[in-house]
């Protein structure tokens, strides 16, 4: 066992084929990019093949090989569970699977685990069902879950090797110009898709869209694809457009917001040119409404706005207060509709998002971020992979790449979620380091990291009530009481890679 | 001495270094993509650098590296002059270049070559100074000519290592973000500069248009770019646009092109959705003219039209004549604006437009192909390098690519030129392999490569004249006479590579 830069302990085993977090920035460093072999295609070959198992079988798939997908269909994707299910009846064994994100409607992926179909994961979060079963301890090899931009980073340094990738895509032509905006079921940017698409050895395009090439935009091209596969549906677009959330009418969320723009607009970062994320849940849309009224009320627009994109920043961009949208996944059918139309809207991929290895990923330009979390502790980290019970049933999404990367993070969440504090002693999980994190913003008032003393000077006037963080844990903790600490197992279920490729958590079987 | 494929004598040194032409497809295979060595840059660190010396000092740049240029500034570029002056300025020695290609502009480069700053050069192409001053054997490493395709195979293979690549670049962001068409020099498509950014292990951006974060549209993004440098002037427009041609009034051109139109009509390949590229000699365009009349009395539109796109293509894609035009260089200004304004014109690099090793390159969806000639022989072998008095002139550019991928090849050339005769017994230097040239045309008819005879079938009854290659140039040699043959010495002053990168002729000294 060791103790990391964030305070968690580690087994030996781990630290030593990762290496222990060290700091944010401690293990970035130059490094030669990973590379594919690549098969090429000949005047007059056709891509075109008639099924996914016959493409399965032209790949040359062996046991023991890196599959990977994407997740940009959310809770619509049908492609996983097509593919997976060839290749187990296949017969195929020991597979690892490497998706951006596994979504509850891959539930099919518990039985393929216990029938040795696949025995490694890597993805950024595994929901309900899928996350019980892996605290449950079914899988012999931990998860690794990996943040958006750590994704990237694994893709290009080659610590995540991709044989395969099976990508759905909204619309192709055969010979594999791809794109999200045109097709029966969008998706808009198919910015993690195309880190797959650009670094597997082989390419496997599933589509419901056949046009004529050549298919434009081009969000994946040709020169990325071995085969095009033509099927009934990729994905169900509501279970697609799952992202979306509906403006909030909770009051608490409400204040949370107010409070978060309020922050926003009294911090030396909120002037002309200035950049923001926002997220996708209830408060932060209302975050990005109230930023709306103060950008009108003061005359000023935001140079550009980042992240997972839905409609709220469409509006934004369509009234001229954010001059460009940088967008690398949609999550409600009216942004993939932008994506595809307005020229303001831009698709990146996610090394350019989010990679703190590249050079020089989008984040890295962001002026403020606004983060949710499951639990906040006391030394600023944030977990928003496991629950109260320890269970996994998060995503790490870009929440630790934002956060480094932005000048001032956010991290909103209520004091208390029914009899559970949000803000504790220590996190289950720690997914974002705290010297990532600069306010935390809860409905009773903000508490600063005291390594800001600049935006605790420039906030020392502002009409928001202030707290210590652990002042604001003594304060939920008050009014829940302590919470009651987690009977984890012995086994270690996940491992959390911070996005430097470091071990910054473990996650126990439950 | 060996004799390759293309029946030309080859030096044993060369064949062991690079192999010996045996056929347009017989050395394609599989292969371990290159890769380069990235720096990662953290949040807050900036890539802007005063000056261009500044940025080469940033760079490291060592005596016995390479560096490269891109050439869609054409005769307008002033980049590689002021870059190669610094580092002459510098005292660097032993330094390789290997740019997109090489213009009059650069002639410079003559004085560093003697002085020992530039020791080898790769290059599409070298025109009348430079191209004189090698045939005279001024270096003591053969220069090595690429296809535009075959640069691109030789940067994603290894063959060609850029350590620092100098991009001139008509706007960018202070992040590296930059297109060709926005800015006071615009070029359009940056389609062979994407190629360096991407392979090259440190990329220096030299922008006379800094525009805020982000710039966009994205033609090379921040993510392939360490430095960015601005200057007072990147190039001259009207240098840049010296690529147009005017639609020519010369009868003898004007009947070449109404044959070549009238070929492609009555092809098998003529037909709704079909697909074609002109070049932007004076006859090509008068192509396209004759080729859009009979589109519009036909009712006849083409999928797509591809390459260095000019005003004339343009007009074709405005009046719906062609649904897409693919856009790998500019060459004239009507063309950069149209790509920055059409979504239907589309901007690719020289891998998805060329190379015979990628996942499928545009040239192999081609179905016909408008090609020029210096010299065409009774092997249907083609010549745009060297001039009849066997001094380095031309440019490889994407003669052998496009003939190679597309259905049907024409090959446009007047029976003589002066007293020179354009159809000879082998030509001096072979760019193009006769097996990649279906159909030759000349103001007096036609001749069909013997093994296309479906064509030859197809155009039985066509009213052109029609002839074999052999009379073809009996005819010449009758009209001229007999040409004298070239005293050249013993020196191989340039190696011509073919697109898969072994050696298909060589120049020697004059």
């Amino acid at each position: 066992m060791e103790i990391n830069k964030a305070g968690k302990e580690i087994p030996q085993e781990f630290i030593k084929q990762y290496g222990s977090y060290a700091g944010e920035f401690e293990r970035i460093c130059p490094y030669q990019e990973a590379s594919r072999k690549i098969n090429p295609v000949r005047p007059r070959e056709s891509k075109k093949v008639a099924t996914i198992r016959a493409a399965i079988e032209k790949t040359g798939l062996k046991d023991g090989m890196t599959i990977s997908f994407h997740h940009h269909f959310r809770e619509g994707d049908y492609v996983m569970n097509m593919v997976l299910k060839e290749i187990a009846d296949m017969g195929f064994k020991n597979i690892s699977i490497a998706p951006s994100s596994i979504a509850n409607i891959h539930e099919p992926i518990i039985d393929y685990i216990k029938s040795g179909v696949i025995t490694n994961i890597t993805s950024s979060g595994l929901r309900d069902k899928v996350g019980a079963a892996i605290s449950a301890g079914i899988m012999q090899n931990p998860v690794i879950i990996r943040s958006h931009g750590g994704r990237a980073r694994a893709i290009t340094s080659g610590d995540i090797h991709i044989d395969v990738a099976f990508l759905g895509v909204p619309s192709s032509d055969e010979y594999g110009n791809a794109n999200g905006t045109v097709g029966k079921a969008t998706c808009g940017s198919l910015g993690y898709a195309m880190m797959d698409a650009k670094y597997a050895n082989q390419v496997v395009l599933v589509t419901d869209t056949l046009v004529p090439f050549p298919n434009t935009p081009i969000s994946i091209p040709q020169t990325d694809v071995d085969y095009v596969v033509e099927v009934a549906e990729i994905g169900d677009p509501k279970g697609i457009a799952k992202g979306a959330t509906r403006f909030t009418t909770n009051p608490k969320e409400l204040l949370i917001a107010e409070y978060a723009a309020k922050v926003i607009t009294h911090s030396p970062y909120y002037k002309e040119g200035f950049s923001f994320q926002t997220g996708t849940g209830g408060a932060s849309l209302a975050v990005s409404r109230f930023l709306k009224d103060a950008m009108i009320k003061d005359g000023i627009t935001a140079d550009f706005a980042l992240g997972g994109i839905t409609n709220a920043m469409v509006e934004l961009l369509e009234e001229g207060l954010v001059k460009k949208v940088i967008d690398v996944q949609d999550f409600d059918y009216p942004s993939t509709i932008s994506l595809g139309a307005n020229v303001n809207h831009y698709e990146i991929d996610a090394n350019m998002y989010a990679s703190p290895s590249s050079k020089g990923a989008f984040v890295n330009q962001l002026d403020t971020a606004i983060l949710s979390a499951l639990e906040i502790d006391t030394a600023f980290n944030v977990n928003v992979m496991t629950g109260s019970d320890g269970v996994i049933r998060g995503a790490s999404g870009g929440h630790c790449d934002t956060s480094a990367g932005c000048k001032m993070s956010l991290i909103i969440a209520p004091l208390v979620r029914g009899r559970i504090p949000t803000i504790v002693d220590q996190v289950n999980t720690v997914i974002t380091p705290g010297t990532s994190v600069d306010v935390v913003v809860t409905e009773i008032g903000i508490a600063i990291h005291p390594d800001r003393q600049d935006l605790i000077e420039a906030f020392a006037k502002l009409d928001i009530p202030q707290y210590t963080i652990k002042e604001l844990k003594d304060i939920a903790y008050g009014i829940v009481g302590d919470p009651e600490p987690i009977q984890y197992g012995e086994k270690v279920v996940a491992l959390i890679e911070y996005r430097d490729g470091s071990i910054i958590d473990v996650v126990k079987n439950v």
